[in-house]
């Protein structure tokens, strides 16, 4: 890879994977809508939702390579946002750009929420694709439309199907961050029954699948998961288990929400062989970094 | 319906569908890029790329109901034109303002290029939705978010499947138009065999069930086809007869391209049971009124 092209590099996955491309790439250019300090890139002041400024900086940097990260995610209220269309009109602007700029391979970040959930095992090729969510369906959406102009454009496109995250510098409102938070302070933290089973990956994984992925010739959709099934109360249990209170954990104090299917586990057989990916955390490390990064914190 | 706002005003559609709407609304609002004249309606000067400006028009007129037409449509370029993408992002902005300025009702354009051509009769609920082209998949997609958009803001909405259109003022590069133009202009007119079938409906009857549509509460995806499945031919040959000279059309004289499907007809059972709409004009009819039309601008 020449040169990189990042968005969303402030965020979960952004930050991560900015830290991993330092020292491998000719030169990583990072999009941010404020200030933004990344050691080895350089920073753009952008807003993704300025077509025409967005075409003129792709223009003048010429990436080889995009890592679209970018898109709204505040913990809650994405779901049902109308914020998600203006990322559908921003990714494919973006995209749009980077190939008429001579860009050769571009890979963004789609999500679970394209499946239909339900099934044991969610596959890039069998499973339907039948989002639950306004989230889920623009982000199922915009895949449809670059996939189709990837192949009109001659562009490389992968599109890369996160899953569950958790990891240090996780926001508030998420499954691990709170939990860790909470029980690290000495407060219970409640939860449902957490009988149900979730693909979590620790988020330098995800960002070192989307980076393999990336240098891969690996085109249309992968699932960024684990492949495993933990259930959520085993990932609640060794977080507070790490923390040193399990007698904090409060399993089936709240009520599991009616939307929410027994299980969401990748298939993740495509990342494993033919991105040839290998996570470097398992559960049971991941959880036990991440506790000691929030303890950390919440000593300094 | 109280107030309407148009896109695609100056189009195939969208002149007849203003005619039509003439004197049957409070107020017709028309969005168009330069000068347009509209009688009895209010014609805003106005980019629908411009999504700031958009917002803030669509703020002020406050519509009860919008039709959405507008769209990149040059002949022969359009199924591959990355312009595609940003009329995804034109449509989704477009839909949004609305919504947010409290309007009721949407109906948009969609197509039969969504399908998954091949199906005896195109359906909207059994036929897969596959897109072969960039235009399809960029309509499918805009559909896919402005369906989930829709529930979750409280729109309204219908989209409806355009398939195939013939009749007076439709522009050259089109099957009829140029049939009709050279045949009256005494050129051979060199076709396919022109044994596949086609479902075509007549401009003025495809502005009529798309204001069918909107009147009516149905939601959701609606083929406006005319669900009979006349060969090629059999519309060329109507078209050299009612032009007097059968001797012009040379069927066979051009491959017919590998792309094109046996059949693309519509399942035009919701049109006409759930919207109650019945089509003016029958294949006869059509082409003998767009043939004349054709003759007496050739004569003026």
């Amino acid at each position: 890879m020449k040169s990189v092209l990042v968005t969303g590099a402030t965020g979960f996955v952004g930050r991560p994977l900015v830290a991993a491309l330092k020292g491998q790439v000719e030169a990583v250019h990072v999009l941010a809508r404020g200030d933004a300090d990344f050691p080895g890139s350089t920073v753009h002041a952008c807003d993704l939702h300025d077509a025409v400024g967005v075409r003129a900086l792709v223009a003048s940097l010429k990436p080889s390579h995009l890592i679209h990260l970018a898109w709204y995610a505040e913990p809650g209220v994405y779901w049902r946002s109308p914020e998600n269309l203006a990322w559908v009109a921003a990714s494919l602007n973006l995209v749009r750009a980077f190939a008429e700029a001579g860009g050769i391979r571009a890979v963004a970040a789609g999500t679970c929420a394209e499946y239909a959930w339900g099934s044991e095992r969610l596959n890039e090729a069998d499973t339907p694709r039948e989002p639950a969510t306004l989230y889920g369906a623009a982000k199922d959406a915009t895949f449809r439309v670059l996939d189709a102009y990837a192949s009109v454009a001659g562009l490389s496109l992968a599109w890369g199907r996160l899953f569950f995250l958790y990891g240090p510098g996780e926001r508030a409102g998420r499954l691990v961050a709170d939990a860790t938070r909470s029980i690290l302070d000495g407060k219970p933290f409640e939860s449902s029954h957490g009988l149900q089973r979730r693909d979590f990956l620790h988020v330098e994984d995800v960002a070192g699948a989307l980076l393999a992925l990336c240098r891969s010739e690996v085109t249309g959709a992968v699932n960024i998961g684990s492949g495993t099934a933990p259930t959520v109360r085993s990932i609640l249990e060794r977080i507070a288990s790490c923390a040193g209170r399990p007698d904090l954990l409060r399993l089936g104090a709240r009520p599991l929400a009616p939307t929410e299917p027994a299980d969401i586990v990748a298939d993740s057989r495509r990342l494993a062989t033919e991105v040839g990916f290998v996570p470097r955390h398992d559960l049971d490390s991941g959880v036990a970094q991440t506790v000691a990064w929030w303890r950390s914190r919440t000593a300094a």
